[in-house]
C-alpha cells in the first residue's frame, strides 16, 4: 500500500571504528535513498534523542508524507512495522466520525462518532461564529472544545480497539471551511464578510502536540476551494472517482448547506449555497435530527399513512427524510397540489391547527388521544425554499454547461442526508432531477471515505491539489436569474412537469 | 544575489467576483511559478491573517530557503523589499560574534561579539557538560544561557544600527558540536562517550520563535561531521573554498581544539583533538585570553626582549601568540634548545623560581620592582604538548595520504589564534609546516565569514552538504603510532630537522 504513513525497519551499522555519523543523521542517511528528504522536528529529536541508543540500532521510523519531504513522528524499538495505525475523520458541524485505519491491510478497525462539543455555543454554525468574531478568548473556547472532539474519539477508540493514539502516525479529515478555521484557532468571520474568502484553503500538516493532542502523528486537513466550498466536499470527491472518468457527474451534498459539482476529468463547476436548516429538520416544530424517534419514512397505502421511525422508538418528531417522504406520498395522493398546498377534505389527516391546514403524521405516545405530530403548511413552504434552492444549483449549473439534465451520466448522492434519503421520494418531489434510477450512486460519508483513502493512498495527495485547480467556483449571487429559477422551483417537482417524467408517469397511476 | 532570505513584493488581485481563492494560498500561489514549494508556519498564519487584508493585497514576503521549500517567516504591508537583512554568527566556547548583513548590498553593517554566557558553568568546555550531564534541569539553564548570547548581540546590533530582530529573516551560524547541543538543549554527554558521535548532525531550520528569539526568522546551524569536527569547521571550509579546487590545501584551525583538513575537490582528510588550553594563554600561570593587557607579541633584538600588549595596556599576562613569539625567539637566541630546555647564563631573563628555570617576559607596572611576570620550564613542556598534538595530526594527514609535506599548494589558518599568530614563530617552533610563507592563507574567523556567505547564496547549502559527504573523519585514537609520532614532534620545530629546511637557515643566522 502506497499509504502516507509509513514504518520502517532499520538495522543500522553500530557507530564506532572511524564512523562517526550521529544519530539522527544515521538514520536520515539510511532513508534517504528510497525517501529523499526526511525531516524531523526539534521536538521529535528531543524526545527521542536519550532512547535511541538503548535500541541497539534496531529501530522502527514511522514517517508521514507531506509532500515535499518526509518527516518522522516516531521512533521505536527493534521491528514494529507489522502494526501501522492512523486516523481519517469527518469533522461536521453537527457530528464528528473518526475512523481507526490499519494501515498495513487497508481494513477499519473501529468507528466512532460523536456531536460537536461546538453545538453549546450554537446549533447553527453562524451562531458559532459570531460568538468567535474578534473576540480572541471566545475563538480559543471553540477551538478547544473542537480539538476536545477529536481526543475523546481517539479514547473512545482505544477503548474499543485497544490501540492507543501514540500508535497512530497521522489524522486525515475532511470539514468544511468554518469547522476548519475553528480548528486552526482562526477567526472564520471572513467567510461571512465581503470578499468572503477563506483566511486559508490549505493547511499543510500539523503535529498533533502542536494541537495538544495526545499523539505524535500529524494532522492533515483537505484543502476548501471556497468559503462554503470546503474540504470535506474535496474528500467526498476522491471518493466519488468522477474527476478521473470522461463521464459527466452532477455531486450532490445537501446538509445544513448544499454543495454542488458538475464535471468530470476535464473540468469541475462547483456552486454551493446555505441549504437552511430544512433538510436536518430543523423548520418544523416537530422536526429534529435523525436520532431515536425520529420518523423517518412515510408511505401511504389505500389511504392509510404508515410511518417508521429511527431505532423503532416511539415517535417524537420527523427528519429530512421523513419530510421528503411525506411530500412526495402527499403529491402522489393529491393530499397536496403542485404548489405544496393542501387539498382539505383529501385525508382526515389534514386538519386547521393554529390557523392554518396541517397533517398529522403520528401521534406521540401512537394513540389518538395524546399529542399530535404534525408538518403545517408553513413548514412545507419552508421545505419547499430548500427544495427550490437545491433544484435551481443543479439548473444553473447544467445551463451554464450548456447540456441538458440527460447528459448526466451519474449523480452521487453524498452526506448523512443523502444516505437516507429515498430516492423515489426525492426525484417526485425534484429535489433530485429525473434520471434512471441506475445513474444514482449513493457514496455516505464522502469526506470521511476520502480521508481513509488519502491515507492509504499518498498518490490522492496531487489528485486533491489538481482537483482543486481545476474547479471553477460558481457564485449563486451573481447569477442575475438565479431567484427567478429558484421560484419557478418552487413547484413540486417543478413549473416545467417535461423535466420530470417518471414523476409524471407516477402521479397518472397512482392518481387514477 | 541569490541569498537564502528573499524578499517578494506582491501586487495580489483583490478576492471576488468568483475568485474565492483564500488570503495565504493567494499568496502562495503567487510564489509557486518561482519558487515551487512555499509552506507557511501556523504560528505565522494566525499571527498575519488579520492585518493582511488591511494590506489593500501590495505586500511583501519574507522567505527563507530550506533546501525542499521556501518558508514564509514575515507578512509587511507595501514594498519593503529594500530592506533584506539576516544575521551571520559564530558561537565560540569563549566568545559569541555576530554580524547584521544587508543581503540587497552584501554588506556588513554591524558586528558585535560578547563572552559566551556558559562560561560561569565552566572556562573549559568539559565543566559545563559535566553540569549539564543526565540533568535536565541543568541543560535547560546552559540553553538559556546560549540563546541569551544572541539575544543580546540582536540588541547590541539594534542599538548601533537601528534595525531590530524583527527586520531580520534569518540567522545563520558556525558552532562546535558542543555548542550546537547546547543551543539546541540537547546533553552533549554523548561526545565524550563511546561511541563518540553526537545525537544530531544536522538540525534543519528551527523557528526563532521556538528558541524564544525575539526574531520571527529562521535559524540555521551548520551541521557537524562528527564530535569534535564541527560546523564551525564546514562553515570554514566553504570560506576558504578548498572543496573547489583541485589544489591540495591543508585546513588549520587550533584553539581549544585543533582541527584540521586536507584535501581538494576531490577528497577530504580531517582529524581533530583537544589542543588543550595552551594556545589560549591557559597553561602558564600568568596565561590568558587574548584581551587587553595580554603580551601578544614578542621579540629579541641584541639580546634585548621587545614586548607589546593588547590595546598597548600595561602587561598583565600572555596569550597564545605572546607564548609562541615567545618561544621561538628563545629557540633562535638559544635561550632554549630544540627540546624547549632553558640554557642558563644565556640572558638574564632566565632565572630560578619555584624549583625551576624561567623566563622573566615583562614585569607588571613596567618596573623591576614590581611583580614579574615569568613563562616557566614546565610552561614550555606543557605548550610543547600542543605544539606536538598540532604538528603530529599534519603529519598523520600528510602520511594517510602518501604525501610529502611540500605537496600542500595551500594552508588556510582559521580561527582567533590563526588570526593573530605571528607566522614565522609558529613555523620556527615546528606548530606550522615549514612551506613557502605565501602559501599561507589568514582566513580569520572562517565560521563566521561562511555563515556570511551563505546567507548571500544559497548554493552553498548543497555545497556544504556535500563537503559533509566527502569528509573522511580520521580517530586519532586508532592510529597506531600517533603517540610516537607525537613524541617526535616534542622537539622544536621537530626532531628531524630536514622537514623545516628555512628554519635551520634562520637559526644558522641568528645564532652565527
Amino acid at each position: 500500500m502506497n499509504s502516507i504513513c509509513k514504518k520502517i525497519y532499520l538495522e543500522l551499522k553500530t557507530p564506532g571504528f572511524g564512523d562517526t555519523v550521529a544519530d539522527k543523521d544515521r538514520i536520515i542517511r539510511a532513508l534517504k535513498p528510497d525517501y529523499g528528504n526526511v525531516i524531523m522536528s526539534l521536538d521529535k529529536l528531543k524526545s527521542s534523542y536519550k532512547i535511541l541508543r538503548d535500541f541497539d540500532w534496531k529501530l522502527t521510523v514511522t514517517m508521514v508524507h507531506l509532500g515535499y519531504a518526509w518527516e518522522i513522528v516516531r521512533i521505536e524499538r527493534g521491528d514494529t512495522t507489522d502494526k501501522n495505525y492512523a486516523y481519517a475523520a469527518d469533522l461536521g458541524s453537527t457530528t464528528v466520525v473518526m475512523q481507526l485505519v490499519d494501515l498495513n491491510s487497508g481494513s477499519i478497525l473501529g468507528e466512532e462518532s460523536i456531536f460537536n462539543h461546538q453545538i453549546p455555543f450554537g446549533d447553527e454554525i453562524l451562531s458559532r461564529i459570531i460568538y468567535a468574531q474578534d473576540n480572541e478568548a471566545h475563538l480559543k473556547e471553540i477551538q478547544k472544545c473542537t480539538l476536545l472532539n477529536f481526543s475523546e474519539l481517539m479514547d473512545k477508540l482505544h477503548d474499543k480497539t485497544g490501540i492507543s493514539p501514540a500508535e497512530c502516525g497521522a489524522l486525515v479529515m475532511g470539514g468544511n471551511t468554518t469547522m476548519i478555521h475553528f480548528l486552526f484557532g482562526i477567526d472564520p468571520w471572513c467567510i461571512f464578510y465581503t470578499p468572503y474568502t477563506p483566511s486559508f484553503n490549505s493547511s499543510g500538516f500539523i503535529s498533533g502536540r502542536e494541537f495538544e493532542l495526545p499523539f505524535d502523528g500529524l494532522v492533515y486537513c483537505f484543502p476548501s476551494v471556497a468559503n462554503y466550498l470546503g474540504g470535506d466536499i474535496i474528500s467526498g470527491l476522491l471518493t466519488s472517482e468522477m474527476y478521473k472518468s470522461s463521464e459527466l457527474a452532477l455531486y450532490v451534498d445537501i446538509g445544513t448547506n448544499g454543495e454542488m459539482l458538475l464535471g468530470n476529468d476535464q473540468f469541475m463547476l462547483a456552486a454551493a449555497g446555505a441549504a437552511g436548516p430544512a433538510l436536518e429538520g430543523g423548520i418544523s416544530k416537530q422536526g429534529m435530527k435523525a436520532s431515536a424517534g425520529a420518523v423517518d419514512s412515510v408511505r401511504i397505502v389505500d389511504h392509510e399513512m404508515i410511518i417508521t421511525t429511527i431505532q423503532n422508538e416511539k415517535p417524537i418528531g420527523i427528519c429530512g427524510s421523513g419530510i421528503v417522504d411525506l411530500l412526495a406520498e402527499m403529491l402522489l395522493e393529491g393530499w397536496i397540489d403542485y404548489a405544496g398546498a393542501f387539498v382539505p377534505g383529501k385525508s382526515e389527516r389534514i386538519v386547521m391547527r393554529e390557523g392554518e391546514y396541517a397533517v398529522v403524521y403520528a401521534w406521540e405516545n401512537e394513540s389518538g388521544s395524546h399529542q399530535e405530530l404534525v408538518f403545517s403548511q408553513s413548514d412545507i413552504f419552508k421545505f419547499m425554499d430548500t427544495k427550490a434552492a437545491a433544484n435551481t444549483m443543479v439548473a444553473f449549473l447544467v445551463e451554464t454547461l450548456g447540456i441538458e439534465i440527460d447528459d448526466i451520466q451519474k449523480v452521487y448522492a453524498a452526506g448523512a442526508f443523502g444516505t437516507h434519503l429515498n430516492l423515489e421520494s426525492a426525484i417526485t418531489i425534484g429535489l433530485y432531477p429525473d434520471l434512471p434510477r441506475e445513474r444514482f450512486v449513493n457514496i455516505g460519508n464522502g469526506s470521511l471515505k476520502g480521508a481513509c483513502m488519502l491515507l492509504k493512498n499518498a498518490e490522492l495527495f496531487s489528485s486533491a491539489e489538481s482537483i482543486i485547480e481545476k474547479i471553477v467556483y460558481l457564485s449563486l449571487a451573481e447569477a442575475k436569474d438565479f431567484l427567478m429559477k429558484m421560484h419557478a422551483a418552487k413547484f413540486l417537482p417543478h413549473t416545467n412537469f417535461d423535466l420530470y417524467p417518471s414523476v409524471m408517469e407516477k402521479l397518472k397511476r397512482r392518481r387514477k
